[in-house]
């Protein structure tokens, strides 16, 4: 949520300088990204046409050895018709460069903006930009660990301690043994794997009226089950923020987008619950452990873990598996 | 640095539909005010025009009844030639609105990007932009005090107390007491007056090449010593910014950019030093002010005081006036 790295106007123009995009006519540093730097971008063409584009700069989060997989995807997504944006590249057809030993990417800019309060027609368009993804993908070589599967779940658990869970909730300590052993126990391994994104929240979607005109922030995606990839995106769009309220009819059209274009096979439409239940515990842990690292006054919002407690308890009530059938 | 209020695409579409700008088709939030949240919005007109504005959201900071200054200036000024940005007026020809009871305004937006290393020409463009809105203004009906001020740095030091100055180096205490008593004596009170930016910094001046493309944020201006401005301009741009080296080059630049605008008086030009003294320290006690204030672990970057205090001593020696005469 900041610009971490301060460049001044003539290292822009320097680094605008080494792609093949025109002159550096402006440059504000975007609230935008966790552990990167982001610059919205915009540059003159010769002959006088205004471009926008987003540079990114990797900060210490970001494993330079994934750098390939994400911005080699979005390349791959955009080549096949996904709505992704572009990588830029150099004029030496580099991905990415480097300044000052940090590596930086010029994407390409896409209009639209991230809805708040989505409509079922909006859901569908998601559903089914989901389905192009993972659809889109199939044919890509490229590989990656999801970095926050059901081990990484675990050892944040551990992390956090069951003392320190206990102070953000009374009973949370319990839920999550509980669900992790549940989950350690019947984690559907054997469904389709496919390149997943893993954040597709609402705030990764970018919208223009009912249609969506692109999906960003592929910084978790990688190859994993395909359908924890409906339950973590049911999961972000068909509640309300804090988790207490469930939409029916955002889950139908989110569900038929997705279907009209990837239609869930019987195992995993079945799977659906516990696969909800496991993008459940992945939110409400990383919240969990950023809660207990974030100081109360500190100038970013701590998200609720709990908002991810109320949709565990949702999808692991076995009333709800009505939704899926 | 920031984004302090969340707006959904939903809200902005609202709120940008107020205006005769077209539809809103992208908007991120910047990293730009300390004490507004602002985004740069991106609207297609009917014709298919695509045009960027940034919106900005007066937070606690800014005095809503300073805002018809802010705002009326910046028309004024561009009307009467100056590189400001305009302020859009709404379709009932207001020039900010009400959000949730906070005041919104939708403000052109100008290319150019900030210099962190300017070159002697970029610094002459510097001092002709500044004559231009000190001439610019000469019509202005509108008046603001200085909340900024000599008797507000008096103020500032008693809230900072001695043990705080003398937390952020052991002669600070002393030398703003016998800085701010001889500025209290000799303060040139009677030199000529008008609108003032206050706070033109590199960040606060967008450029294209050497020229000035826009000078912005002008929530500090009001009415005060035209000559004062001057000074603040040559302390902002005429040293590294650690304060410890003064580049006589930029220096002769800027003031001949200006005085072949607005060329200055004797008097002005004899009282160049104190008021350097003066803009000095009030740097020197709004960052000591922050620095006290802001915990050294937080998000934003303290600004170091000690590097205006280097300002002041280089304008207090008497071998330094020779560059003002």
């Amino acid at each position: 949520m900041a610009v971490y790295t301060q460049l001044g106007a003539e290292t822009l123009a320097e680094i605008i300088g080494e792609f093949d995009v025109g002159t550096l006519i402006s440059a504000k540093g975007i609230a935008e990204g966790v552990s990167n730097s982001n610059w919205l971008i915009e540059t003159e063409g010769a002959d006088g046409t205004v471009t926008l584009f987003i540079l990114t700069m990797y900060e210490q989060r970001t494993d330079l050895d994934d750098l390939p997989f994400f911005l080699g995807l979005l390349d791959y997504l955009a080549g096949h018709g996904c709505p992704v944006p572009r990588t830029i590249h150099d004029r030496e057809n580099r991905p990415f460069r480097f300044h000052d030993g940090k590596a930086l990417a010029l994407i390409e800019f896409l209009p639209g903006v991230s809805v708040t309060h989505p409509t079922p027609a909006q859901a569908h368009a998601v559903g089914a930009a989901l389905a192009q993804i993972h659809l889109g993908a199939a044919g890509f070589p490229g590989k990656r660990v999801n970095g926050l599967g059901l081990s990484d779940w675990r050892a944040l658990a551990n992390e956090c301690g069951a003392a320190g869970l206990a102070s953000i909730d009374p009973g949370l300590a319990d839920l999550v043994e509980r669900e992790l052993s549940l989950l350690e126990q019947h984690w559907p391994h054997d469904l389709p794997h496919s390149v997943i994104h893993a954040d597709l929240f609402p705030d990764n979607v970018l919208m223009l009226g009912d249609k969506v005109s692109g999906l960003i922030d592929f910084y978790f995606a990688c190859t994993d089950i395909t359908a924890y990839d409906v339950a973590v995106t049911h999961a972000a769009w068909c509640f309300s923020s804090d988790g207490a309220s469930f939409d029916p009819a955002l889950s139908r059209a989110l569900l038929q987008g997705y279907e009209e274009l990837r239609p869930l096979s019987e195992n995993e439409r079945t799977a659906l619950p516990i696969l909800g239940r496991g993008a459940s515990i992945r939110f409400l842990m990383t919240r969990a452990y950023d809660w207990m690292n974030t100081p109360a006054d500190a100038m970013v919002t701590r998200k609720d873990p709990m908002a991810f407690a109320r949709r565990l308890e949702f999808y692991a009530d076995p009333v709800n598996a009505v939704i899926f059938k």
